[in-house]
């Protein structure tokens, strides 16, 4: 029988928490630039003490883990309606041209959405931390390698 | 009988969502700076959307207006942990001294808490969200007076 576990980011998602008519809010390019650099911040912040419990750096914390878990999960969300046909000016870091790739971009989206929505779960055990943060990380760095110019 | 809302926040709490001992995490202050100026550009983004509503300047719809107060109800917890003592450095724009007023500062963000705890269900009529927004943006505008730099 498969487990059944509800993400934070599911219960939120039929409540009606992620508008796809966001993008429209946007009042210029560097709005929704600084708002989905901001969400990754939080997501790369959050990412980050969840590595260093899988390395062995921090001591295992299921509490403080499930904290980030659930930060990446809702967050997760929100970068993506922040991306404006266009929006690759100013402080923006892309490269490649993720509006092209409109429908590889979409599925990188759903797969780090899915994958985030195990974390919160996952991170109960050591174990099942370092895998799933392991299987998040590959989506991140998937996404990064198509689209994230380092600089 | 008063009405039983549960906020997001609420739950996540909970949950062990919100960890009072990340500000241990940040190693350096620029990190902390740029972790809690994150949360509040999203806050920022969020409290404008449902303010244009309040305005009549963007058309009332409850689903959207929920969407945002979620976000706002969630990382209106995260920036606190994000000012280690010192952090009016660099890309800081604090003004006074939360540090030393810190029973005055910590009252500030409870305040905001149990305000945006309230804004999920508060914005699902137009008259509630008036209200409520008007609610939240008074803690914000307070906490701003006493702390925050205009620059």
């Amino acid at each position: 029988m498969k487990r059944f576990v509800l993400s934070a980011a599911t219960v939120l998602a039929a409540a009606g928490f992620f508008s796809s008519a966001a993008s429209a809010q946007f009042a210029k390019a560097d709005d929704a630039i600084k708002y989905r650099q901001s969400a990754f911040t939080l997501l790369t912040t959050h990412m980050g003490r969840l590595g260093a419990m899988a390395r062995g750096d921090v001591p295992f914390d299921a509490a403080t883990a499930q904290a980030s878990a659930r930060v990446i999960d809702v967050v997760s969300h929100l970068p993506w309606d922040a991306f404006p046909p266009g929006s690759n000016t100013g402080a923006a870091k892309i490269k490649g041209d993720p509006w092209k790739d409109a429908a590889a971009f979409s599925k990188l989206q759903a797969d780090l959405k899915a994958q985030t929505a195990k974390l919160p779960a996952a991170v109960a055990t050591l174990d099942g931390l370092k895998a799933q943060v392991g299987a998040t990380s590959r989506v991140c760095r998937e996404c990064h390698e198509s689209y994230r110019q380092v600089r």
